[in-house]
């Protein structure tokens, strides 16, 4: 029995089977070889073993996934029967006398960097399937396995080294448990991800895939960050109980879906959701959430070979504003850029993306991209109760900027004889330390504030928040970050206007108490937090926690906050 | 006559001929050759080519940068003579019958990636040897030429993409009167090290390479930011008079050498410069520093194949403290990482290396490298007035850590009956935005801070400085930069401490004011700003600059504060 210790980033426990979702290895020897035929009867063995695994990945995908999804597998097909690919390998191996590997790998390698050369996306693409393919045949040749996700069939605890967007994509629901990783934190995308999906996960336990094999048992512990490996049956049966009671626990946060957030001294607060698609509504509503304080609009632009368009765009935001009835909706225009990247946008490599070309800095130059996206929403906003903010607001000029085009589209829309609500809250995020400084000057011109504490706190501690080495640094409590939201939330209540708050933080056990006593208005997190959060906020004291806040906004360390926040809500 | 706006880097007028400092397009087409043994013929003759030329580079190199710097092209010239390379090239010309330039890349590139791929840093750099060498024979190949900055033997202006570092130690100063790049900013490296080597620069043109070729006559105007190309005789005529004037300004100033630095109204401040090496001390003494407010010790570790030993440390800060006979000087602690790499340390890349693992992050846990440094520092405190500070400091906690080794070093030294000084002020790099916020606190424990402003900007607005994408961005004048820059100067005066600065803004004509205004203790600049630097604050009064100070502190745009400052100041 093994133990592990990460960080918990999704609540609740699991226990299944491991299944690593590794890379093998997949390097070789360059071989000479005597017997040419047998050798090029061992590449064509290869050929024809993967061929048959990828018909039945395509026709799995094709049930689980959907046509579009399969598509990608379609194309390995074809790439796996093309003579022109496969002659010069035979070709090469009676020749060259060489192993097939190699004669498989230089012959690949050749097309692809050939195609990847080409100055046409669509070729480019045919590089990345001949990659793949490439991979899947040097598998059969030297007797691994590759993982296939999409093949899972039985309930499993995945284990990999980290989960990137497309990766959870093609996980099974129905059969992910819960998950554990060597890399990450709470606010790396597999975290958030495992959350919005409701799997409990435990991440950046460093050396998760060096010590789970394939079929160990596992206990993975979302609520304290740990990872039990091949455990007693004692250990599993203690853990069945703890589930029992986090199940039970769950039942009486259930109770409060429609009852309001108010502290004990009876002060109002919104408990709003973070959402992706308008698929994430239905979690909204079940977990009491009273409007949506982030609804990030990149996973339109995502996962596409083009942008969307307008009408698409349209449909999408009108069905979150009308499936809220009435109830808030913050829309953030699109953050694109650094970490996130668009295949067709085509943007250049930047030494630091995080301190690079993205976001709203992005839409102020493409702007055709940026006036669809408004126009989309500026006619989607009679359908409900809708917000806009901007991302990555550095200075008031670039607020003015976005605005004014903003604006522009509307009259183009008006002049057009389209609708459009006059009552559009305009909204920035606080994200960038400057713009938090000089929150006093921004509350004059817009009508409220969100802070996206994930960017705030890496850049204010300037500490990549992907980045183990520098983890440490990433200090939601510590005294210099809860300045800076005492110094928005105060100028937007001097000015007449709100603060939310949509980051990691604002659902965070600990950080709720000072958010509460700072005065946040409006707390933005994880559809499956609120019931939680609603349930703490009744019990704490707003008076209480406004003296806490001030005592903590003068110490010296993020150890010193957390132990005042744990004396003043034990 | 064409004209190109760019950055002004470094003061000055240059005007001389161009010389491009841009790679050779070295693409070919792979073809199939039939007279096999005239296409080894030319093989060889690029081959014995490329030998001479690279005779040449390394004698003039032996003469004008020393036989160390010399010892890369002896290395280059056994690569060239290497029959482990040049045989299989020739059988591959004969058996597959292809041209010599295929035949050489493919050998080459093999090589390359197997020497890679090895773990000892030997062979790797013999695959950088390789990659010269090839490109030097397949530049003869085709028929193109090579540059080679150490061949200069002419007064030339260079014009590059950019200059690296090792650009410019391979340059000639006694030819290269002045450079023109297409990227960078005014605090690129290219910029810093022009403005230490006294060269007019202009940066940031984006187009220099595209407009200039070889031999063009070209005006570097490093005042205003502007290169002509191929100017009428009257503009040179016009220039000519320029630099004149520019050269009797220099003359006016350096009257001044001897002179305190105080302001009309008879406030004093100090006018102190950034070094890199023992050798500045002269331009240091020459220009009528005060001290050193930042002696950047990375130098010590650059261009070397091993750390520095604590001896060799120890003679440089000996020499520097002693150069100065008592005036101050504040030595900043390793400041690694980031885009500052050793080859030797072999650091992980980094997907953001500006919010990475450098500088007190890495000292802190390379924590041998960190304790001989400060050793080496404690040693040589007797011998002058050393300051020591410590760059990158985001939290207390960090800076309680690197005081605690420092003192156990400090006791061991004593208890090994060596001395040290009971003096030395011990304070902090500002440059993380955390850590201004938190000044007061950290005013406390420190002696002083120095406020880096090139990477405060960057964090503060989340723009990287080196990219030309958000340059825009990086506002030395934003009223959130001023507002970091009052909370630093205030809590340090509250507590009886001192604030300077070392970043590029201290030396700026538009922030000098404002700094005096804020109660700037200390400006740390390039020695050759401080004359000029003088001169400006001589007819300042600081009791009006103070009030202009609180004025702009309350406005909302860059653009405000720098009209501000130019009405109070015309």
């Amino acid at each position: 029995m093994t133990f592990l210790h990460g960080i918990a980033a999704s609540n609740g426990i699991a226990i299944a089977k491991a299944y690593r979702l590794v890379e093998p290895d997949l390097s070789f020897e360059q071989k000479q070889v005597d017997d040419t035929a047998a050798e090029v009867d061992r590449f064509r063995q290869a050929m024809s073993k993967s061929k048959a695994e990828l018909e039945a990945i395509r026709e799995r995908a094709k049930v689980d996934l959907g046509a579009d999804k399969a598509a990608i597998f379609e194309a390995h097909l074809l790439v796996l029967s093309d003579p022109e690919l496969n002659a010069p390998i035979e070709e090469k191996i009676q020749s060259d006398k060489v192993n097939a590997e190699s004669a498989l790998k230089e012959t690949a390698d050749m097309f692809i960097m050939m195609f990847e050369q080409m100055d046409n996306e669509y070729m480019r693409e045919r590089a990345a399937d001949i990659r793949d393919v490439t991979k899947r045949v040097l598998a059969h040749l030297l007797g691994v396995q590759l993982v296939n996700p999409s093949m899972i069939a039985e309930e499993v605890i995945i284990v990999a080294e980290d989960l990137t967007p497309s990766d959870t994509a093609q996980l099974n629901r129905q059969f992910v448990l819960g998950f554990t990783t060597n890399i990450g934190g709470r606010t790396s995308h597999s975290a958030i991800m495992a959350r919005s999906l409701e799997i409990p996960a435990v991440v950046g336990t460093k050396t998760a895939t060096e010590e789970i094999n394939n079929g160990d048992l596992v206990i993975v512990d979302g609520l304290k960050g740990e990872v039990h490996i091949n455990p007693t049956p004692e250990l599993v049966e203690q853990y069945r109980k703890v589930n029992e009671g986090y199940e039970a626990q769950k039942a009486e946060w259930a109770k409060l879906v429609n009852e309001p957030t108010v502290s004990s001294d009876n002060h109002h607060v919104e408990l709003v959701a973070n959402i992706g698609t308008p698929k994430d509504l239905k979690g909204v509503i079940e977990n009491g959430g009273e409007g949506v304080g982030l609804y990030r609009t990149e996973f339109l632009y995502m996962g596409r070979e083009q942008l969307p368009t307008e009408d698409e765009q349209f449909e999408s935001y009108k069905a979150v504003l009308e499936g809220l009835t009435g109830k808030p909706v913050v829309v953030r225009t699109l953050d694109i850029g650094g970490d996130k990247e668009l295949p067709y946008l085509d943007l250049p490599k930047e030494m630091n993306p995080f301190l690079g070309f993205r976001a709203i800095r992005l839409c102020l130059e493409e702007q055709e991209i940026f006036r669809t996206q408004l126009r989309a929403l500026l006619r989607a906003s009679i359908y409900g109760n809708l917000k806009i903010m901007f991302p990555m607001i550095a200075t008031l000029d670039e607020f003015r900027a976005a605005k004014a085009l903003l604006e522009e589209e509307k009259q183009k829309l008006l002049s057009e004889g389209q609708k459009v609500s006059d009552e559009i809250e305009l909204g920035i995020m606080v994200e960038i330390p400057s713009t938090a400084i000089l929150a006093d000057q921004f509350a004059k011109e817009v009508d409220f504030f969100s802070i996206g504490t994930n960017d705030l706190i890496q850049y204010t501690m300037a500490a990549d928040r992907m980045n183990q080495r520098v983890s440490y640094l990433y200090q939601p409590y510590s005294p210099s970050i809860l300045r800076l939201v005492k110094m928005v939330i105060d100028a937007s209540h001097a000015e007449g206007k709100w603060t939310g708050m949509c980051g990691e933080m604002a659902g965070d056990e600990t950080a709720i108490p000072l958010l509460l006593g700072l005065g946040l208005d409006e707390f933005s997190m994880s559809a499956t937090s609120i019931l939680k959060a609603r349930s703490q906020i009744r019990n704490l004291k707003k008076s209480d926690m406004e003296k806490l806040a001030q005592e903590v906004l003068n110490m010296q360390t993020t150890a010193q906050v957390i132990e005042a926040v744990n004396a003043a809500t034990k």
